[in-house]
């Protein structure tokens, strides 16, 4: 392939790096242990003819079901024969892991976990499936009252699972005990077909093309028995005389709800990571005008400006590189957070419970929001090119965004999370010395006589760079908020849905203080773990660029209340511009030290040999479509349409 | 189909409507006969099986195009049974209009218009492609020098069209003149085979699943000759001696820019209409969670709550109702400037040229985003089943997403109408009486003095719904930025393009100057045009809304001089709440107002009866994946999953 400008440019740009990059791939990913892991499965994936990307994609919905049947069973194959990855049954008892376990890790079932109803997502106490205990026969007898009742969404449903996890509300002699876990055969393991008093199938193609390949399915219920054995009884029980024990602690089912938002946390990093690098490649090779910039590249004057040259776009796209790290340090904190909650609840101790369950509902409604808005926000500073397929955008974020609905809707967690600073506050002023680590700024808000005259104590614009003022502004903001709030719930004739704004907004407030603090404790850190000054240099550049940006984005936040001054306001833009300047060498690095593959990017704009335009052109060039010179239907619609009047001579 | 709760909920929200939904519809579409025309216009396709809907989903690539094929057919022949309408012609001699109209008119030949390249798209004055003189031949050849030069994102281009309209740089005897018009036969209307010396075909999918139907395509060509008549005349010419004639204004071709985007910022309007329509319905029918609310059911205590009576759900949609009524009554304003400007251009007075010029630009570029973004939201508001295709959300944002990039990038655009607006700021110091109508308060900023120390006149909550409260602050805020953007232009060492981050906040900001001043003369306008009063009660508050809100939304920026203080910030957003509040009754009946059809919306969630999880259930047992009971690629995929390890007795 021909070196060809773009080329060049990408490469200039990665020999500017002033920092080894290595450095920042260990921070990612652990160690080189875990690179060369990563780098080991990206290869046996890419070069296998099942997960060719090129084939798979503009297929009907038919086919796409197949593709995923056909990957599923190629990666079931590729674990066995690589010793990839075993699945965990968290809520079975022993005995039933003993039982299911070897089942479902040797494939002889295949399982799902259903528990969205076509008519609740949110309201899990509302769920309408029953599990009935029939004492005689020692079976559930499980029901779908209405069509409603019906479980929907459920991933693997619609074609392939035999067996799958329910929740449903379980009832003894009339009495409802709550939504709890069943284990339920939904397909013959003969012959596939639905048990009787199962209705099961597809729920539909997804919204964007997202999840095309998966089948997401319902099924409803008609009186279908289950033993009794099949309810899922690690903490709840159900004795064979039909009597009910309840768990040792209400809140223990929380642990695996808090692990997922905490992965998800990540998840939301290296999601964001993965449009930023295909944008960052691609500004960096695309020129458009010939005008000059700042930053320009005095070599080519004769060649238009390399757009990421243009202050516009540094600043859409270089604060979410700093969001991405941001969100990494979070990730980490988060678990060795729920480690740590892990090992004390193992001992019967719940005391961190509420902080990292209030952290964790926080962090994944901000990150997951943050990362799927700048996906699209990178195809967006893609210009035309970024709405083809093969800029790498469309099936990212089409399959991500989801996440904001999923594992809890991004705007009722935040309820939960207020509710949870609500009271960290009311603690403040009876008992300040019980407040959670990341809550302490609560106290500060109780005297609000002092508080109300709190001030940034930022002079000039390089006082944005110390970490002590950029946390007292995030602390002050999420102080004020939540004394405002708690002064409000008390009002006459509110009731708590009143204030679901002021919640939100609170939430978001806490963490993006959480996000910058985490953010500041790893570049402190930094040095300690072996990274290079000069790595270190750019890791706390990221850092002030994350919180400085994430204050003007709320400005008007910290300006209600006199907080910051007008001067403030512009030395802030001031240092976030000088930030984002000083970052334009290290981009490319920062987006490379990811270690993307280029398979896995599938992006023929963000290709790691810069070669944007060229490979835009190859892609075209093998579609199906242009494999004829003349259409399939031109005999059929565009003839007709060209001769309804007659035939030209031209 | 069962009268359930849903459609019970749908139908009583329906009957508090406290206007007369038709003045509204009136408004929209004109008049009774636009309504009628449009009615019978949509019963026609919707009855039409070539357009349905529902068989046209998840279907392969080839297929699309193919089904996109036999709609176009169809389109035509719709369009002369029943005379529907036709194109015009704009840049063509009234002599190639001749030749070519009717051609085209009776589809003897197939046109599409060819404008962006594959290096180029923003900077159209470095588009590649050729067409030089050949004097002995009488013939332009056409030319793409480097395959970034090919044609590309040309709709109509991959598979159907035989000639293209493209944009070439014009080159006699070396002398380059910039980019013209040529109609350039691509395919011959023998055997659509594509000429010699052209290369064409299809670009590929686009992102999202977006225009799947539509046949983007490129063109590469290789010294094709096309006669010298072929070159578009109307304005510039070429004699058959070679002489190249200017046109009598250079900015003459600005006119049909001016009038795609004011096209444009109706559709924005009309866009974000489908989609608020849809989740303001299923939001009336979905319940979740069983708990007070301030606006509750109180005949249902029993039934959970309708999510629209939460406030947090009332604070992410009433102000997309509010926006739409605002986008289009500055449609209807932009219409009538256009069609000013265009009887003034006939008699070669060009003066609004300018003003109208940078306001649909603005205009383009605020609507647009407000549109998609609004769009995406409200698939977000409708939790989980938002994310199914049969939501409707899926196809209306994948095909209206692309419109935030092309007419014009819309963060590019921001720079037109920023430096337009610095020149009435200039003019504002010399000749302030000269300064055009939507720029007047650019003078208020000329004395910076007095204007900084300008203050909101609000007092209390209700001062806010003042129009002139409104206004003031919108233009305060956007003659600070301008006044601020003229002063650092000025300073050493600065380029313009060091300020593309100001442009954009000062065309945005003057965009909504615009947007809230026609919102209010349309409600000053209402009675005069024979609405009722009740109806002009509502639009008053929409028009409130949409200010207030768009305020609140950069509050920063009406605190960082002061203009604003901490107390107006909460009258603000206690009006806010309390305007959302007052339209409670009324959305359903403002969405109903948009008269879309039930074909049109394409929406199990969103049907105007109400029967949203009824149409869900119903749309996905009719999909194609659930007509066999066991999948296709059961025995060849899933059985040696299940199978691999022997089989389980269970």
């Amino acid at each position: 392939m021909a070196q060809t400008q773009a080329c060049k440019d990408l490469a200039a740009a990665r020999a500017k790096t002033t920092f080894p990059v290595i450095d920042l791939t260990r921070y990612i990913h652990g160690s080189d242990e875990n690179i060369a892991k990563r780098r080991k499965i990206a290869a046996l994936i890419a070069n296998d003819p099942v997960f060719n990307k090129e084939t798979r994609v503009g297929k009907s919905r038919v086919q796409d079901v197949n593709i995923g049947l056909a990957m599923s069973r190629r990666l079931y194959q590729l674990q066995e024969e690589h010793n990839l990855s075993k699945e965990d049954l968290l809520l079975c008892t022993d005995e039933q892991a003993k039982y299911w376990g070897p089942l479902a890790e040797n494939h002889q079932i295949i399982g799902c976990y259903a528990q969205t109803e076509l008519g609740h997502g949110s309201n899990l106490s509302q769920l309408e499936t029953t599990a009935t205990l029939n004492r005689d026969s020692d079976e559930w007898i499980i029901h779908s009252s209405t069509f409603t009742a019906s479980k929907w969404w459920i991933g693997g449903l619609g074609a392939i699972a035999t067996h799958a996890l329910i929740q449903a509300r379980l009832i003894i002699d009339g009495k409802d005990y709550g939504a709890h876990g069943f284990i339920v055969p939904i397909r013959s393991l003969k012959d596939h077909r639905p048990f009787p008093g199962v209705k099961v199938g597809d729920i539909g193609p997804k919204a964007y093309g997202g999840f095309s390949k998966i089948d997401n399915g319902f099924v409803r219920f008609d009186h279908h028995a289950i033993p009794r054995e099949n309810m899922l009884m690690r903490f709840a029980k159900v004795t064979r005389d039909g009597q009910y024990v309840k768990p040792p602690h209400s809140k223990l089912s929380y642990g695996s709800m808090v692990l997922l938002r905490s992965q998800m946390v990540r998840g939301a990093a290296l999601t964001l990571a993965r449009a930023v690098t295909i944008a960052t490649r691609y500004s960096t090779v695309r020129r458009q005008f010939n005008v000059p910039t700042s930053r320009r590249d005095t070599d080519n004057l004769n060649l238009e400006t390399q757009v990421i040259n243009y202050p516009m776009v540094q600043a859409r796209l270089f604060p979410m590189v700093a969001q991405i790290y941001a969100i990494l340090a979070a990730g980490k904190k988060m678990t060795s957070m729920y480690n740590g909650m892990l090992s004390e609840l193992m001992q019967g101790d719940i005391s961190s419970l509420a902080e990292v369950h209030a952290i964790s509902s926080g962090l994944k409604s901000t990150c997951t929001t943050m990362a799927a808005t700048g996906v699209e926000d990178c195809r967006k500073l893609m210009g035309g090119h970024g709405y083809s397929y093969f800029s790498g955008i469309s099936h990212l974020w089409s399959s991500y965004v989801p996440s904001n609905t999923y594992e809890g809707d991004n705007f009722l967690l935040t309820q939960q999370s207020a509710r949870y600073l609500l009271k960290q506050f009311k603690l403040a002023i009876s008992e300040p010395e019980k407040v959670t680590p990341y809550s302490k700024f609560v106290i500060n808000a109780v005297d609000q006589g002092a508080f109300q005259s709190e001030r940034s104590s930022v002079q000039v614009a390089t006082d944005w760079l110390k970490p002590e003022a950029q946390l007292a502004a995030f602390g002050h903001r999420a102080g004020r908020l939540v004394a405002e709030l708690a002064v409000v719930v008390q009002e006459k004739d509110t009731v708590w849905s009143d204030f679901n704004i002021e919640c939100w907004k609170l939430c978001h407030a806490h963490s993006q203080y959480v996000l910058a603090r985490c953010s500041i404790e790893a570049v402190s850190q930094a040095t300690a773990q072996g990274m290079s000054p000069s790595t270190v240099v750019v890791l706390k550049r990221l850092s002030d660029l994350f919180s400085l940006h994430t204050i003007q984005a709320s400005l008007g936040d910290y300006l209600e209340d006199y907080y910051l001054s007008p001067k403030q306001c512009q030395t802030l833009r001031q240092q976030i511009k000088s930030l984002q300047e000083s970052l334009a060498d290290d981009v490319v690095g920062l987006v490379d030290a990811f270690d993307f593959s280029d398979y896995y990017l599938n992006s023929a704009l963000g290709s790691s040999d810069g070669n944007a335009y060229q490979h835009l052109w190859d892609r075209a060039q093998r579609e199906e479509i242009n494999q004829t010179e003349v259409v399939d239907g031109y005999k059929e619609y565009i003839v007709p349409i060209l001769t309804q009047h007659g035939t030209t001579k031209l």
